[in-house]
């Protein structure tokens, strides 16, 4: 652990100092640990006076009263400049463990971490400065960029690519084969050989326990920058695009298309084969079924614009108003 | 498998003996398994009828007739009791087996099993009787206390701490970062550092393949007594109170608190930021997008109080009717 | 990566040859790929418009004009006899990887390729050709047939049965305990010990991140032939029948039986203890809380029959319009 002055805080934030720029902190802290030597961090100005005194906040800016702190116009921006400071985690050193098993036939780059148990199979290639964690699988002929951290437990089936700067968490498991069958004889399935692999742009993040199946020919896509959250399904052929997030439990179904900057809020869906525009926004738990343009904002099930759906939910929260006034107009209408 | 009279067990479960004390029972079943030397369970008394004759049964109070058997008021809760006598799990005599990594730095408490292919990282510390079963990584500086035990294939990521007595399935990913990143240039993403930490209460279950993540700064804390289910996702920062339990599917997003005893069924969710009371109950599929006081049950999406929601489903099965009766009174009203 | 001609290829898929068959093929690819040197399958005829002059095309009978291909009534079917022939994947030869650890009681078939990290415990047998991919986890007394292939990561706990040519894919966790727990003092809950087992069928898949608890007593099975998605949970005591089709994120609680043929779509769940006739298809999204009969359709939540289902939320779509008129009545009637 780190420790700093606010006043360096201050500076390294972009923020405007507030009070006793020499006091130290020795990390960044919710409200509900305030600590002397701790920043504490509010989003929102009126949390200020639950804050004891004496404790330095980092706030919006003219909120800051009473306290030693920093004012900032964007607080949640400025810890990406400050939090690395206060990271704990420890990185190895370069090497391979002893216990892993790297192919004489792969290829490892400069400055690689590959942990304990790790196995990476015949013909990969891994660029420099790659962290496998431990207990990493990497198939054949698996294509790693540089700088890509892959943590215990992932799974990279064979052919797999991965842009530089990647990170992808335990438990993830890209390129397992597309879930595609036909009908065989007397009800049972035959299984559609699905050959095809998963390319992963540059600076892509991927959940815990996420999982993107291999196209059954060509590639499923997921482009350049997108975040994917824990426990998200994408199914074989999408071709999702760059820039985009998708939060925990989203399911993306087969073929699916995506523009640039998707958001796909938690427990959200896309069915086989829609296309969904540049921009969009896909409501928590809304089911798309239909393509979507550009820019547009959805939600519900089956999901309409955004707009057409809270005008929806709200005409049915009046049926109870209009049951009784059914009932009134049938009384008026009988006494007449 | 072990074998016991019926007495026996009427004995262990504290029921009420029926027929002949003496017969020989080698486990429980189910009434499609039914079979002479088991102890068929069945949790209506509709159900005796299905069961042939000669098999022994445990019922609630009141249902045995015709049957040797066992009767209790709170047939389920007597399975506690009984059941560890035949349970078959075999476990490994203590010891670290030769294929695991275990840092020099570390510290194993007496009676610990490490099973094959396990990591125990730089600094962490397992108290006594910790089992861990395979493949299971520990990373840097996590805190494990006594009798825990980790299944095949779980991963801890540095700095997290777990309870006594915690059961930890196979595939579960506790401690990788939170899903945070702010706007960057160019409808890009960057990323907030994720420096806190997973700490986990004491006699917590944690299900296979179900993801919590680590906090942005502090610590994501599951209360003591807590049992989660397969596939669930507690995002960053979430505060989980005692005695609660979730089961599979469950999505808490991030900086959720929820109190004592809380109770979440299948498929439901928890929108950020949310605050849940104590004694909270959500049912299956609803998703909870604002603060749930003491004691109150939810369900729908979004979730409000279960009778309300109650009222509101049922008053849109009526809407069909209406649209009827509409249609007559304008008939009406044309003839006047 | 294999050629052959178009002929040979409209052999193999018992298709209808148009134009040269001399000509090379290379793979299958999508329309979006479309090479001279790769046959471009497409499902529907409206997309040849798009496919460029001199590109083989595979396609429904009738829709080929201008261009080499292969016309079947059944595309996608074909796709099971041709794809096999572009399958990139090396199979590793039979063997047990150093690095593996088999226990000494362990019965291992012929021809077995046991990879890196792989463990399989006391007691436990292995059919013939059975493939363990990497750091593969077989509990005590696992029983596997023949054929069986099973990915890195994935873990099978201890009795689990596993049938012939049955594919588990990465991540997957089958014989986790079921969630099984009795309020115990205090608010606490008791966990009832889960002593039974998961039996799967032959020629069962099981997707990537999937978890199937076993049961209480007796045995969570699936049938034979059924094919499983992406993280789809199954609970303790279930019975799933054969031949079923169950897509990514479904959730089937616990003791729920189903019949032959189940299609269950994506994000759909059925509710603990419901029975499920034979050929029945739940939409997506569906949650089934109550029986359903022999061959019906259901969609929706709680779900009922599909054609119910869509009146009712047709007549919800006209809410608005009744709102229209009962306003337009009131006024008429205040006039008069």
């Amino acid at each position: 652990m780190t420790e700093m002055t606010l006043g360096e805080a201050a500076r390294l934030t972009g923020g405007h100092l507030v009070g006793d720029g020499s006091r130290i902190i020795r990390g960044v802290c919710s409200p509900d640990e305030a600590r002397e030597d701790m920043l504490c961090v509010i989003w929102d100005k009126n949390v200020l006076a639950m804050i004891p005194p004496g404790v330095p906040v980092l706030s919006p800016t003219g909120a800051l009263a009473g306290h030693d702190g920093i004012e900032l116009d964007t607080p949640r921006a400025s810890l990406v400049a400050l939090m690395p400071y206060f990271d704990r985690r420890i990185d190895d050193p370069p090497g391979i463990h002893g216990s892993s098993v790297v192919h004489a036939s792969s290829s490892i780059g400069e400055a690689c971490v590959i942990g304990p148990g790790c196995v990476v199979s015949e013909g990969a290639s891994l660029g420099s400065r790659v962290i496998l964690q431990a207990n990493v699988f990497i198939g054949k002929n698996v294509i790693i960029g540089d700088d890509v951290r892959i943590e215990a437990g992932a799974a990279l089936q064979d052919f797999v690519e991965i842009g530089s700067r990647a990170v992808i968490h335990s438990g993830a498991a890209i390129g397992c084969e597309g879930f595609g069958f036909v009908p065989g004889d007397n009800g049972s399935w035959k299984k559609i050989p699905q050959t095809g692999t998963v390319i992963i742009g540059d600076d892509v993040e991927i959940g815990p326990n996420t999982t993107i199946d291999r196209a059954t020919f060509g590639a499923t896509k997921i482009g350049r920058g997108t975040k994917i959250g824990a426990c998200v399904h994408v199914a074989h052929n999408c071709d999702v695009g760059p820039d985009s997030m998708m939060v925990g439990f989203v399911a993306i179904g087969g073929s699916v298309r995506t523009g640039r900057g998707l958001l796909a809020a938690g427990m959200s869906g896309i069915a086989d084969h829609v296309i969904i525009g540049d921009g969009v926004t896909i409501a928590g738990r809304a089911g798309v079924t239909k393509d979507v343009g550009d820019g547009v904002t959805v939600s519900g099930f089956p999901a309409q614009e955004h707009s057409s759906e809270k005008r929806f939910q709200s005409s049915l929260r009046r049926v109870r108003d209009y049951g009784e006034r059914i009932k009134n107009i049938e009384r008026v209408l009988g006494e007449k």
